[in-house]
């Protein structure tokens, strides 16, 4: 059994083999997509000297008084002869016109018919209110990196810089399977033993969180040559990832492992010294046009949402070089003890109160609790060489 | 002009006429949407007791020898008429048979034959690993909460109660209008005093990750019947709330403010004393079966944002009574000027650093800076009657 880190490792390493792709999308549709080009600003950035305010666009000097002569407004430019004592009546993000450098705001000025007056007491600042070609970036620079992932907030830039459709790493395909005796539809009540398949579900919403696409192909029963015809045509789609829930164990219908094994998909490791989601199976599979991940989760669904949690979407993240946030260093507000030498991750409700993160764990733990997840917000870390953590420990935790 | 806690008092009041309409979605599309119904649990959850480990079924008594009469696995229970000298080898999740109570890892007991025995210096506590009937959660008790906004993490305890398919709120319809003579499309290439039009595209994308729906109608010249036209097509879709951008300001083709009183919008607020994004408009359109909300934001790119973020997302999440924390407290870390009473929004850029959220705003924060906006992930509040704040003050940040 290897340690959680020795396991990330030799995920990571494996991840980096996938080749991403890209594709174009339209401006709007890029929102949450990872960005496969730099984006350069193909202009100056704002195009041209500008009015900050609604006003009077002059050329700086001792006057305090000038004709109007003109107006321009936003998209409506028109060039003028100016003279010290010209002023052009100017609106906000208009380009000031040729031989002017400064824009007097209309709270600070009075008009009388053609006539500008600047207000007592008020002064004039050479280049006051104007906005410079180039100031935001100038042309040939880079608005934005590649890999940066697109939010609303710089849909803004992209549009500026003429991106009406952007360049985005393709999203991964990862195909679920779940198998287990127990498994019924949602759709059906449970008798005798069966439990409603819910695993298939998480993943694939957390799949889709991530920005990526899920193949969902539903559940099977143990029963070894129905689940090894699906793993078959499970590999033979186009796909990055496999993930399969349910029996990986030790039981007697624990197949998956020897499934794998069979069809030629190489083990990197299998089982992990974490609790909950130890017997987590990992291995590739090598297509002649590329390789697929396989990771064979536990059929628990708290264990196989851990499994993604801790190890598949760090990976991703690492993958679109992502560098997200997820930890978080708290205070901890209940002892809690555990009694293997297991890297253990607890629920957690993590809160912020006066600008101090802290982590409440009353919780039972175990790890059939799916109920008791859903209102959990994060996980608590509780290290392999700890048996004992105490009301006021700083503890990592993951957010879910 | 009316403060900025005035206005959002103002636009609370009315935003809170709107009547949210459910919906029934697909289980896997409800990620990021609101839940319109209490998640109750049709069954105990989990429905049986059962097994947190592979291993030995047995009654709690003072054996440390049974004869191992069967098997259950998960899915496949049958019953055994059990005493105390008999034991049941079971797979984790498997039902415990009747008259058993405790469940015995495989790692601390020997099998031969037919016959188990428990290793020496080990000890049985009764129930040991056996997750109890309803331990997660009884029947007919809530799982999840009305107005709860469904993510991953809550999938699967959808998929546990059964629920195939879930009522969430409706998304609002959200129509975005931008008027100005000074802009182009993204595909083409600004000359003379033209720009991009970028701030429906910001809008739309703010309006999807906040999980609305938004109506992209385009940008029109600053031809005041032109814009009245396309204001009285607006309002007669079947929209929610209706945003504009541009010809809010009092320059002479701020025809907006004009139009939306002689259409018959009820003005709420004109002008709102906060920069960038002073000249914000909010008026109500009756309908003879709703109100429509008319937000008039400035055309520059950066006050519409600063808008949406301060005024209209806000408003969204209370509607839906998402309580969102996006303000963090951080530690400045450059002194910042202001000369007005207003109060600002500076671009900032905000991280954690040994605990400590700080917030950078090396910004020129001029308010036509989109690509400057892009990098930055806060607005930093500087309110109305500070002229100063200093490098180390602790100051109130709004994510982007």
């Amino acid at each position: 059994m290897i340690s959680y880190k020795e396991a990330c490792g030799i995920i990571s390493k494996e991840i980096e083999q996938i080749i991403l792709l890209s594709e174009e999308v339209e401006i709007l549709s890029s929102v949450g997509r990872v960005l496969a080009e730099d984006i350069i600003a193909d202009v100056d950035l704002p195009p041209f000297n500008n009015s900050a305010v609604d006003g009077y666009a002059v050329r700086f000097g001792q006057s305090r008084e000038w004709n109007i002569v003109g107006e321009v407004s936003a998209g409506n430019y028109k060039q003028y002869s100016i003279t010290d004592k010209d002023a052009v009546l100017i609106t906000t993000g208009s380009k000031m016109p040729d031989g002017t450098d400064t824009s007097i705001p209309i709270e600070i000025v009075d008009v009388m018919d053609d006539t500008l007056y600047l207000k007592e007491g008020t002064i004039l600042k050479q280049g006051m209110n104007v906005r410079e070609k180039g100031n935001d970036l100038v042309k040939d620079k880079v608005a934005l990196l590649k890999y940066e992932k697109i939010s609303s907030k710089n849909i803004g830039a992209l549009a500026t810089c003429g991106k009406s459709k952007v360049k985005v790493f393709r999203k991964l395909k990862i195909a679920v399977l779940a198998t287990g005796d127990e498994l019924i539809a949602v759709d059906e009540v449970p008798v005798d033993d069966k439990i409603r398949i819910s695993n298939i579900y998480s993943i694939c919403a957390a799949i889709v969180e991530l920005g990526h696409e899920p193949v969902v192909l539903g559940f099977v029963k143990d029963i070894k040559e129905l689940i090894r015809e699906e793993v078959v045509k499970a590999i033979a789609l186009d796909i990055d990832i496999l993930i399969t829930t349910g029996g990986v164990s030790v039981g007697k219908y624990d197949f998956l492992k020897e499934i794998f094994n069979e069809i030629g998909i190489q083990e990197k490791f299998w089982k992990v010294n974490i609790k909950p989601g130890k017997p987590i199976f990992f291995g590739t599979f090598n297509k002649s046009c590329k390789e697929i991940l396989v990771f064979g989760l536990p059929g628990n669904p708290v264990s196989s949402s851990v499994n993604f949690s801790v190890f598949i979407r760090p990976a991703l993240d690492k993958l679109y070089k992502q560098n997200v946030t997820r930890v978080v260093n708290a205070v901890l507000q209940e002892d809690i003890q555990k009694k293997d030498d297991k890297r253990h991750f607890f629920n957690g409700v993590l809160y912020e109160e006066n600008s101090i993160w802290k982590v409440n764990s009353r919780f039972s733990n175990s790890s059939g609790n799916l109920i008791e997840m859903s209102r959990a917000n994060c996980f608590i870390v509780f290290k392999e060489e700890l048996k004992n953590l105490f009301k006021g420990d700083e503890v990592t935790c993951i957010r879910m």
